[in-house]
């Protein structure tokens, strides 16, 4: 699982840093996260392959998560696109892009599908044999949804060194092995998994939170995730500010990875009043050990945090 | 007259450079032209007073001229406008904006009023006691207007070392000297307006057209202008495509230029296809001398052309 950080800022652009959107790459599929305006050139600049995104995932539809959306979608059209692609988000986002696709006379060549979201529970929204995603239910001024995302157990891995000793066993029967079943020689010896075969990798998963409230019902569902990225758009002097508009301190971000038992967090979406972020890594350090400072376009390789 | 280039490539954002959008500063007007995604982090790399843009011109509802829009007018609510904008373009532009901030919740604290834009023939859609904003019908292949800002004629200067001779002239009677009227003496004598005032300053104009076919309908209105932007997507070896899609070649927006009599011809609007952008003033240059290629964020000063 790798993670690019296409821009982290919130409210307003500006010219230091990108509202937020992120690129999630896992197991060869390209999940776009948000989608603030300016993502497209931000994809440029992180050299990520426009075709390979066919799943984008929107939290909530206020501008700096959203703005981005339409011109990508047009960027799609006007490269060729030809691949359909599925839109993860509220209700209403349909309407939002498809008002716009109709009034600039921009209509796409690909299939793009919506699945519009109104759950209030967590749900399963992405399912295919290596990975899964669900919905994180946040509280915003608006409906808004984290997204959990999960590699799936991977297959146990061939000791092809004792394997190669047991000539009755065929390549046909790898699959078996790797799902963790025995073997039964032709005589009834049973040769069991453990022996023939080690653990699998590991699988990863990633939860992404933006923008929510403090809020400890999120715990269960973030339980022991490698990576949390959880929204800190101001330090803790501010939390009733924070409260008022929807946001978390980085106080609040780090608490609630402490409580999950995460490995770690990042944190984002830092309001425009701190120059300096390293303020907000300092704040959830005194609660946190792990902390992760986004750094525009740097991307988080899982396997080597 | 500044103009102030904040982006000139055409359909797809490239790192390299932003889709049409230009500030025009005339008489402590400031007139935003056109606003493609990305528009406002370039306004503000211009260091543009975002509270003095009260007047929005769009050309035509392509994501190349508009995509940035929405964007702005969400930063100036957030940045806590109150006064009220005006935003001229195309019918559909009013439900384009809207609807956005009605699915974003993003209500605008100040008037958001629309001027949309339907007739086919050049009409006045600005006047203030100092300029005149006209509508330049174009060819495209979606309805699209140009913009022609004229700076109305000035008043006459006073002489004052000569008025000063005069004590019958009072300061209430210089308004109708610096409108060019003759002064009566009390006995009778006429002094001529022209030995008391001197010319007034020159009134310059500037005519905007993107995105457009060679259209030579439009000369009589860019007549004499001072400075003509006219789009230049292609070079004239692929006119045909030119057409087709609804683009000019650098060679037909010069003939455009001399044709009108202009002092300047800016080009923009290149197709990502060109890497030197050098060679569409070289072929403008065969028809038409005084070729400005605009460079991003780099502003116009008529006065020093």
């Amino acid at each position: 699982m790798k993670l690019t950080v296409l821009g982290f800022n919130s409210a307003v652009p500006t010219v230091r840093s990108h509202p937020t959107a992120q690129l999630l790459v896992i197991r060869n599929r390209h999940f776009l996260i948000d989608c603030g305006e300016g993502t497209q050139v931000q994809l440029r600049k992180a050299q990520a392959k426009f075709s390979k995104i066919n799943h984008i995932f929107i939290s909530h539809l206020h501008g700096d998560h959203i703005f981005g959306l339409i011109g990508l979608i047009s960027s799609f059209q006007l490269l060729g696109r030809n691949i359909s692609i599925t839109i993860y988000g509220p209700k209403g986002i349909k309407e939002l892009i498809e008002t716009q696709l109709r009034l600039t006379e921009s209509y796409a060549n690909f299939n793009l599908i919506f699945r519009e979201l109104t759950s209030k529970e967590s749900e399963l929204i992405y399912e295919d044999e290596k990975v899964t995603v669900h919905t994180i239910p946040l509280h915003h001024r608006i409906y808004t949804n984290g997204f959990l995302f999960r590699e799936k157990p991977k297959l146990r891995k061939l000791n092809i060194d004792v394997i190669s000793k047991y000539p009755e066993i065929k390549i046909c029967d790898y699959q078996n092995l790797k799902l963790g079943k025995d073997f039964i020689c032709e005589n009834g010896t049973v040769l069991k998994n453990k022996d023939l075969t080690s653990s699998p990798n590991y699988s990863y998963s990633y939860a992404f939170c933006s923008d929510t409230v403090y809020n400890p019902d999120i715990i269960p569902l973030l339980k022991d995730v490698d990576v949390l990225y959880h929204e800190s758009t101001f330090l803790n002097d501010l939390k009733d500010m924070a409260y008022k508009t929807g946001h978390s301190t980085a106080l609040q971000a780090a608490q609630i990875a402490k409580d999950a038992n995460v490995k770690y967090l990042i944190l984002g979406h830092f309001s425009n009043r701190y120059t300096d972020i390293s303020v907000f890594k300092k704040e959830a350090e005194t609660v946190f050990p792990n902390i992760i400072l986004p750094e525009e376009l740097s991307t988080i390789d899982f396997k080597e945090l």
